[in-house]
């Protein structure tokens, strides 16, 4: 109940401070026989891995990842596969000018309030360094996915003010390629070298920005998604909350549709053709899920970033005792956190549609 | 794992189709020694029923709760409380209609795809009178946080296109007064007569249109919430995404957060009074939480509901056969469910604190 | 987490006391369309119904069920399904005297020192009465499961030292029909009669008498169970000892196993048939589990329950004052729970068989 | 749900495989401000670790501990407690024999049966070597439980036919210092050595035999245990009925219990004295638990395991193909469990303890 595992049936639990020996995960759930790619795990976390590129911060981790079980020469046997990524460089008396004070926006003095204690290395916990565990365990979602035919896309969409200009191609495979020929991960490549040109400018005024991720899903079966309380976007919902910085998540026609009336807001069905059993209606408000169920269309949903809080500015804040205490802006900072966290966005959103896929299988013998 | 249960340590169950006998909730995890005020679960009730003004469905239910186990001479007593709302304006005749085609937007066609079989009458487990068993336990949750200084506060602000000004005042009782006055359930009485014509233009049109509930909540403890997945406001948001109708959520400044700088967005602390430990900021772009933890603040998040999907015009559809299919408009509508899920958004969110406050008494012995 | 849930795919949440309004069950994770019988349901309740012979307390209950959700035309629809059974014959008032007073090896103490409040009322929560709602539910797995081809069956091995010969059949319908024509359901004719005449001496004496239920289970396919914390027998284990007055579980060889060597107690395998793939091995002292995991062979298990603790003597005690008092020997006892038990430890098997089976198919895909 | 998780508030999950990289624990829902006192963790596993005695298993495993995350300066933080101990002594070729048969009452048929693949590699994650992260994990909590009062001692009470009279002494540090001074763990120095002796001429024989454990805790509060299905003794039950090769589990008066009437059973209770709050019972065959709810009496519970499967005689069993194979008794075995498992026991008491502590926590604000 500490709330360090995520999923029902295909269940994650991380573990692992930002400046400690390691992070890691165990996936437990994944079913046998599933073939695991450990070179497409490895790729999935350089995805996300810090120093990529100018426009991300600039400590140095490989995030080399290690199985230590539940593989058996190249395949899940059906037990717990744990993960196991090294922290290198911990520089950890970077962050000996935190011990006492509270950094603005951080959640420094929530742990102190929390627990009375707090690894104040780097964030300890708090830090989104967690994530690369969660991007490996996302990994081999993706790979379960996969094999059932679910594809899972996502993208920068927006950085600050600056909007990229709605998909048009259908086509995931080309999609990515052209998101990763960028170093902001946005699928179009002219917003994406504004993009760029704006997180750069941010960076050299020592400040940060947000931003926000889109995600699409294809393939998807009709039927995922348990009724009530587990509806399949509220399971995705939770998912994204619960990556660091993220504010908001809307999925379908989100806010926007919140506007609309019934009659413009309803996807109309439309007949099957002869040789087909697949739903299909005219528009897609619903974002590919009724009644918390998927229904076979594209599932689609939006996340919102805010601003990384740190920024290398000096700023008044407070220390332990409560008095006011200033802190220094240095160090290494992340301008914008949502080019690496388009895996992650991905990553959670495998694990939760894998758990569904697996709680599905139990709704009709 | 069939998803109709919510909460860990304060864990409700809920059980009820639409036109079934009843509808009812377990509340297992209520600790001891609580006063049961029945009056008060039914006025909660009172909110959320059918039929209370022209501007919500005429179906008529009294909604009235009845205890079934768990409170003695008026205390719970730390077993389960059961509640039985029973089912009284059942016409299921109404609904005949429904039977082999699938309403546009509506949950029909998932549940047959995923059980191949579907109790049709109003919709059955996909209704949104599920939620009267969630207002029942989020009373219960109320009561409970109230004994410990926790507050609860949700109103319309949106409907449509219309938006509510923010709200200026901190004294929640008598905000609460101002939105029973009117019946759309705005704190703002001027715009709240714009949303009520509105609304009625709507109705007459045989529409519906969505809106948007904002809620806060004062009095929260610092240390709320589970650090990495069950953040406090991932919590939240999985319990707001799981309201019938709702398609998005964000707390504290949430989407429009996004477009923000860091040096914008941080909330600064403010140093403690020598005579308090209340941890506060100049602003409070967090929402009150940090981390994932509540940080002593105001707790805001909003939530967004698409427009109905049943309205009074002829509709477009296909029956189980796949074949085109025309649904006619007629039987009862509601032409914008935000009013009476005002007090859903307000016990859903009560559900959560209830539960993250009894998983924190385990952080620290 | 307040303990009144069993199950994690086929999933039961009980409630009610014992002289409440009413006792009740929903089942969550019943997969749809299966055909439920409300007369098994019934019969099965009937089973440990009180006042059913001389030799079980004169209570009068009927125990008449109601089925108030998840079943659609007679079939599961695959959302909860909520059964209520009403309290009929209350007689509160003969508790009265019980109110100050702890009955000596009953839960009266424990419940005020854990809770502060205490419904002492027959019980309350801690009455047998609860397990009424566990043989409803059960009846529902039982249909489950017979589906798939899985038989339970148990009956009284042992009443004090009275020890019933092992069963010699592997019919077990013809086994029910022996077992149910004798009011303490032992299976061997000869030894019930011997049983019931001790039982009805005891009963005389104003006494009580504990006794054994042993249980086999048929058709059970290898795969079941999981392999580290929730192995079978451990499910099991927890199952049984989860019944009012259960003090001891084995399965298989069980505590005589433990005095063995390994070169008897190894069961050997047999090899298949051509025209099989059904594992099979010489004994069974394994109870039909390896390492936790059905390997197709019959499951047996045994349970001890102690003798019930309701007396007709006079008997020392402690008020809630801690000073010395003393309890009236009078109102109704059952001299003997393990003839009504019967039909409890099937159900909880059941429960876990269900729960298991639906577990299983996520473990490959 | 695949069950490598145990424990609902203070709760651990185990990875790893017999002749994998590591096996490890993390513990989630430790409360902050632990002093995590390593040495001790060390001494725990090495009262487990193979190659201690003449007695035991001759592999070789130092078992020695890594600590990975969730301790910052020596005290536990709130967050995940990650522990690691690396494989040493794989041999695996020792047992390339087993690939294709399928050892007498071993669960590789099963494995194969339930996951269609198998580490066979010394009995992969069947192998009791799972059990080392357990005993890291139960120092843990027994490090929190010691903090609240509470101790947890067990020693082994049989070795095949040889019982050990009842502990007389209530010092549990004296009985352990006398249980650690034998090679058996048995606390009666007489009947250790008439153990030891008859473990050695079954060992000579190439043989194993089962054996009992018995367990006690003192300084156990009233009120843990939740009242239905998770009985403080159903819990323990299940933990007990987890570990590799028990088969049987009874607490207090046991299944000898089960003869005896109830006015020979019931626990008649004292007055209290003045200046205490404790309740006592003249007798304890309740074993310290009613209702399933502790009464602060000591908690008694035995334990039964079988003869170890792995013996040094040629024995028939079957290969993949379901035809006759015979296994050759080569490699390490170990005659007697029960040595080793003493402490176990102890760890696994020891978690439910501590989670039922926490979640009585919760019973009352």
């Amino acid at each position: 109940m500490a709330g360090n595992s995520f999923g029902q049936l295909f269940r994650i639990t991380t573990f692992g401070e930002s400046h400690g020996v390691a992070i890691g995960v165990i996936i437990d759930g994944c079913p046998a026989q599933l073939d695991i790619d450990m070179d497409f795990i490895q790729s999935e976390l350089d995805k996300r891995k810090p120093g990529q590129s100018k426009i991300t911060t600039q400590r140095k981790e490989s995030d080399t990842v290690q199985i230590l079980s539940g593989v058996f020469e190249g395949k899940s046997t059906g037990t717990p596969i744990a993960l196991l990524i090294p922290n290198e460089d911990q520089r950890s008396k970077d962050y000996g000018h935190n011990v006492d004070v509270y950094r603005p926006s951080h959640a420094d003095y929530v742990y102190d309030a929390k627990y009375g204690i707090r690894d104040h290395r780097g964030g300890g916990r708090s830090s989104a360094r967690e994530t690369a565990a969660r991007v490996a365990a996302g990994a081999i979602a993706k790979l379960f996915l996969k094999q059932q035919g679910i594809e899972i896309f996502a993208h920068v969409t927006s950085v600050g003010t600056i909007d990229a200009p709605n998909l048009e191609s259908n086509d995931l495979s080309a999609l990515l390629t052209i998101r990763e020929e960028n170093i902001v991960r946005c699928a179009d490549p002219a917003t994406a070298n504004e993009m760029i040109e704006f997180i750069d400018s941010v960076r050299k005024d020592g400040d940060t920005v947000g931003g926000k991720i889109g995600c699409v899903i294809k393939g998807c079966p009709a039927g995922l998604g348990e009724p009530v309380f587990d509806k399949l976007h509220a399971d995705l919902g939770k998912a994204m909350l619960s990556i660091n910085a993220v504010h908001g998540f809307e999925y379908g026609s989100g806010f926007a549709g919140s506007e609309l009336r019934g009659s413009q807001h309803n996807d109309i069905p439309q007949p099957k053709a002869a040789d087909s059993n697949v739903f299909k209606t005219t528009t897609n408000y619903a974002g590919g899920i009724l009644g918390g169920i998927s229904n076979g269309m594209d599932i689609t949903f939006k996340v919102a970033f805010k601003p990384v809080a740190t920024i290398m500015h000096n700023q008044q804040t407070i220390n332990a005792a409560g008095e006011v205490s200033e802190i220094k802006g240095k160090g290494r900072h992340d301008p914008c956190v949502v080019p690496r966290a388009v895996v992650i966005v991905e990553a959670m959103a495998a694990l939760v549609l894998a758990d569904q896929f697996l709680r599905n299988k139990a709704s009709v013998i």
